[in-house]
């Protein structure tokens, strides 16, 4: 199964799609959708789509798993970052790619097997898991990677169950 | 002009079409685009494309006005609407067309001429500048057509200012 991970964003969407065939993890693509700042929200909206609609169109992605968003305080960059995240979800559904939501404590659990995990914890078992030379520069990356492999072993898990 | 306005939601998404020639408004379209409760995110924020693209397809729009967010508690609610307005801003600019947005207290200043102004007063001054034979049924549409009316109002001032 091939799965893409987002990490939402207005100014960086980390992005990774990974496969998993015969009980192997592979990262095919990975990196950050980026829009100018000092330009019209509306822009860099439009942009995320674009971009993604590019990404998505190069591989046959059996599901994609984003990460849900929590705030505490009440930011006017929260309020970008959902206008964003609506505008995946929304590119996502244009494209019938079957949606799946987790929170962080979600994403740690499944990789570290520990909700409260630092961020380099997640960030060695995302190199580990996909046996990545180097890690990704930016944690926006990481995270979709992450949030990525939570599907896949989410989805393991679930058909294990079923069985 | 021709000006779209836009009251931004998940659940409905209240619009208003009017017109401004030779010192008249005129209300062309109005009405709430509304989606199922109970179905996935995704499918309300692509229905809210799809809808808005069919409203917009009727006429020849030079701008939309849309009411800008500001939320004092951090609730999934809030999330949703700003993910909706994302949906919504992306398609005006798909679509090119200018965005402006306005805050809530903008709006009320406008047209009642007082920031902290009862909604029955705007709902009245929106009926009367409109010509409206009664009012419309939900508030969303009345925020709408307001928020539409205060692009109008700040677009005459402008000119006029620019002169």
């Amino acid at each position: 199964m091939v799965v893409l991970g987002i990490d939402p964003g207005f100014g960086r969407v980390g992005y990774g799609v990974i496969s998993y065939v015969k009980n192997k993890y592979k990262a095919i693509e990975y990196g950050c959708i980026s829009t100018e700042p000092n330009t019209p929200i509306s822009k860099r909206l439009h942009k995320i789509e674009l971009d993604l609609r590019q990404i998505i169109s190069k591989y046959k992605i059996d599901a994609a798993s984003i990460e849900d968003l929590f705030f505490n305080n009440n930011s006017k960059t929260a309020i970008k970052v959902a206008e964003a995240r609506g505008v995946i979800l929304n590119t996502l559904e244009d494209l019938n790619i079957p949606i799946f939501e987790y929170t962080p404590l979600q994403a740690k659990l499944a990789i570290v097997g520990y909700g409260r995990a630092e961020k380099i914890q997640v960030k060695n078992m995302v190199k580990e898991f996909l046996n990545l030379d180097k890690m990704p520069k930016l944690d926006d990356t990481t995270d979709a990677l992450a949030i990525a492999i939570c599907h896949t072993n989410s989805y393991r898990i679930n058909s294990l169950i079923e069985k």
